[in-house]
C-alpha cells in the first residue's frame, strides 16, 4: 500500500538538531519501524554512495552510518583517512567539495561548533552533522528518541533524567534541543564541576520543565528513563573529587531495586563502569536496543534523503 | 531445479574446525561448486553486512572474506581499525557486542585460544573463526579440504604430506582435525625442533593414520597431496640451524621429479622460499587456485549462515 | 535500443595511455555520456569487485574509481593498507598474485615506471594504472579529454595551454599523448627551471604543434583550454626563485579578464594557489566539472572491462 508522505529531508542537510520539528521525528520513526518491520533490505539505494569525513575518532558513529547506507542498498566510500590530500597541501574546503563530487550524501564529524553548516554551503550533496563542537549529535538525538519513544510507547509526560558529565558532553545538548519537542519533565543530575552550561540551553529552558540537582536518589523512584553518560577522569583536575562522584552516579543494582516497574536505562555509549556489566540483563536495560536503533533510524534518514518517496512503494 | 538441503549453519556460529563433520565439509563443497560454476552473483546477500575484527594482521583472509561478502551481493564494514572505541576506554565485550548490532555476521582474528568461543557468547550474530590461538583456523581447512577433494577428485585414501614447520602453525592442526573426517594416510615432515606438538591432536592420532619423520624424500615417491608451510626463521634461536633445515624442505625441480603424476602441491600462503617461483607454472602447483578457492567457500560458508535456504532457488 | 559496440576494453589491462586510440577515447566518452544522461546506477557490475592497490597517497584517484565501481553497483576490497603481507616477508609478486584472485579488476599506483605493465602479466585479472612513474596516469587524462570535450564541444581545433610544473607532473606526460590523437595547438607555459622533459615526448612532438614558452601572457586571448598544474616549492633549490616563479602563473581575476568566452579553466587538483577561491564561480572555471566527470568516465572504463556489452541493453 501506497502511504503519501511529505518528505522534508530529500536532498537537504542535516546539521543542527535544532533544525528538527516534531513532525520531522515522526516521518522518522515512521519510517525506521518500517525498515525493521521488512526486517530485509530496501535497496531503494543501490547505486549511492555515502562519504564519510571524520575529523575525530568514532567507531559506533561510523560504522553505524556503514551499516544503515548497506541496509538500503547503497556503498560507502572508504574515507576515514583523507591525510593524503591534505599532505598535499590542500584546503578542508576543496576536499569536502571534491568528497562531496564522489558521493551522494556527506557525513562529517568535527572538533569545531559550526562545521557541519560550512561544510554544507561547500558541499554539492547534503551533508549530515554526526557530531560536531559541544552541543550538536542530531542523528544521536534521533536515535535517543526513537528508542524512548518505541520502548515506552510515548514522549509527551514522561520524567527523564539524564546523569554524569553534563558539561561537555555534544549528546546531552543534542538531546535536551530533541526533548523540547515534547512535553517532559526533566532532571539534569550530575555532580557540581559538571554541570549543564546554562548559556547554552537558555532558549529552551522554557518548554522543558528541568530541574538541576546532584542527588540521582532523590528523583530515583520516579523517572521513566535514566539517560546516563559516562564520567571521564580527565575532566577533573583534583583526582580524588572524581573517585568521590563516581560512585554516585553507577548504575548497580542497588539503583535498579529503586526503579520503576516500566523504566529504561538509556546510555549513548561507549560506557565506562557507570553501568556494571550484570545489570546488561536487566529488563529495564536497554541501551543496547537504543545502540542497534541506530542502524535502522540512520538508513531512515538516509533513505528520506536519498530518495523521493523511496520509501512508499514497499 | 529446487535440491533441498539441511543447513546446519544457518544463523550458527563457526568457532571450532573440531565442531565440522563430514556431512558439514560435503554440504560447504556442494554450495562452493554452484557458485564456481554459476560464474556470476547470487545476489542472495543484497542489505546484508559482515563486521571483521582483526586483533592480528592479515590481508588474504580478511580479504577474501570481504571478496565472498561481495560475491553473494552484501557488504563489509571497515572495522578494521577498532582502536577508537578501545581508546575512549571501552571493554573488548562492548566493542564485539556494538559491532554485531551492526552486522548480520562477524569474523574475528585473535591471538588467543578461545576467542572467538568467548565472542559468540557475547555476540548477538553467528561468529566465524577466522584464526585463533595456535590451533584453529576453520575456514582455512574448509579452503584445504575444499582444493584436495577438486584438485584430486577424491579425499578418503589418499597419502598426505605436510611439510615445514609443524609446531607454531594453527593451520596445521586445524587441517589434522578437518583430515580426521576423511580416511587418509598423513606423513609429518618437519625438523627436529618443529615437531608437532603431539599433545594438540591427541584425540585425533587414532583416527589419521599419522607419520613423524624429517625426511621428505623418504615419502616423496608415493604422496597424493604435498602441504608446504613456511619455515619462519624467528622460530630457530640458532639460527646456523635455520639455514640448515631450510634447504631440506624446498619444493624445487628436484623434488617435483620425484613427484607421482598427479600429485599437487598447495600453501597456506604467504610463501618466503620455500617453493621458489619458477615452480608455479608446474601442473602439479594448486596453492594459487587453492588461494582462489578461499573466495569461493568463504562466499558459501558465509551464504549458509545468512540465509536458510538462498542457494535452493537458484 | 541496443546500440552495437566493440568493446576493445573487455577484459583488459589499461597500463599505458600510449594504448589509447581516438576510437578508444569515443567509446569511453559515449558510454559516459549515457552514465551520465541515466543519472541512477546501471548496476551491471552486481557481486563485482575491485581491488586497488596503492603504493603512493591518492584520496582522489581512489575514491573516484570506488565511487565508480559502487555507480555500477559493485564494490571495493579495503586494500589500502597492504602491509600486513609484505610484513610477513610476501613477495610484491605474490600480493599482486592473491589481491588479483580476490578481485574481478584491479587498480595499482605505483612510483615507478613500468609497475603496472609488470603487474599486468602477473594478475590473473586486467590492471587499471592509476598512476605511475613520471609519465602514466591514463585514467586521469581520458576524464581531462572528456572533460574538454564536453564543456568545448569538440577537441580538434583547439588551443590548449598547459601552464605551471611540465617537468615533474605524470598527468602532464599522459595529458600531451592523449591529445596526441587530435588535431590541437599545444602551448607548454612554464618557468624555465619546470620545462617539460623533451625526451618523454619525442614521438609525438611532429603530431602536436607545440610552442614552449615561460609567458603565459603571450598566448592567453586565443587559448581555448587553460589546463592548470600545481607548483610544488620543494622542487626549487632556490626559495627565492620558487616564490618569483610563482606569481606568473596564478590564475586570478586579472588573468581571466583577457580569456577569450568560452574558454574553460581546468586543473588535475588538488591545487595550492595557483588558481584562487574566488574564480571557483567563474562561468570558465571548470576543474570541479572535470573532478565529477571522473568518477563518470572511471565507471565506463570499469563497466567496459567487466562487462563485454552490459552497457547496450539499458
Amino acid at each position: 500500500m501506497i502511504k503519501m508522505i511529505y518528505n522534508t529531508f530529500f536532498q537537504r542537510s542535516l546539521t543542527s538538531v535544532r533544525d528538527l520539528t516534531r513532525q520531522d521525528f515522526e516521518l522518522l520513526f515512521d519510517v525506521t519501524d518500517k525498515l525493521i518491520q521488512h526486517n530485509s533490505n530496501y535497496n531503494i539505494c543501490s547505486g549511492k554512495t555515502l562519504g564519510c569525513i571524520f575529523f575525530e575518532p568514532s567507531t559506533r558513529t561510523r560504522l553505524s552510518f556503514e551499516s544503515a547506507m548497506s541496509y538500503i542498498g547503497g556503498n560507502t566510500l572508504a574515507t576515514s583517512n583523507i591525510l593524503s590530500s591534505t599532505q598535499k597541501g590542500e584546503s578542508l574546503a576543496d576536499t569536502i567539495k571534491i568528497i562531496s563530487l564522489y558521493s551522494d550524501v556527506l557525513v562529517l564529524r568535527h572538533p569545531l561548533d559550526g562545521s557541519s553548516k560550512f561544510a554544507s554551503e561547500i558541499s554539492t550533496k547534503p551533508i549530515i552533522n554526526a557530531g560536531s563542537g559541544t552541543e550538536e549529535h542530531p542523528t544521536q538525538t534521533i536515535q535517543d528518541l526513537y528508542t524512548i519513544n518505541k520502548e515506552t510507547k510515548k514522549i509527551d509526560g514522561l520524567k527523564i533524567a539524564i546523569v554524569g558529565d553534563l558539561k561537555y558532553g555534544r549528546t546531552v545538548y543534542s538531546l535536551l534541543y530533541g526533548l523540547s519537542s515534547y512535553d517532559v519533565t526533566v532532571y539534569l543530575i550530575s555532580p557540581e564541576a559538571l554541570r549543564i552550561r546554562s548559556d547554552s540551553i537558555y532558549d529552551i529552558k522554557k518548554k522543558l520543565q528541568l530541574t538541576e540537582s546532584t542527588e540521582l536518589n532523590d528523583y530515583i523512584h520516579d523517572l521513566d528513563v535514566i539517560y546516563v553518560t559516562r564520567i571521564q577522569k580527565e575532566r577533573f583536575q583534583d583526582k580524588e573529587e572524581y573517585f568521590k562522584v563516581r560512585g554516585s552516579y553507577v548504575i548497580d543494582n542497588s539503583v535498579i531495586k529503586k526503579l520503576k516497574k516500566n523504566s529504561i536505562i538509556l546510555h549513548p555509549l561507549p560506557r565506562l563502569d557507570e553501568i556494571p556489566n550484570n545489570i546488561d540483563t536487566s529488563k529495564h536495560a536497554k541501551y543496547f536496543k537504543q545502540a542497534e536503533y541506530g542502524k535502522y533510524t540512520r538508513a531512515a534518514l538516509l533513505g528520506l534523503i536519498l530518495t523521493k518517496n523511496g520509501f512508499e512503494h514497499k
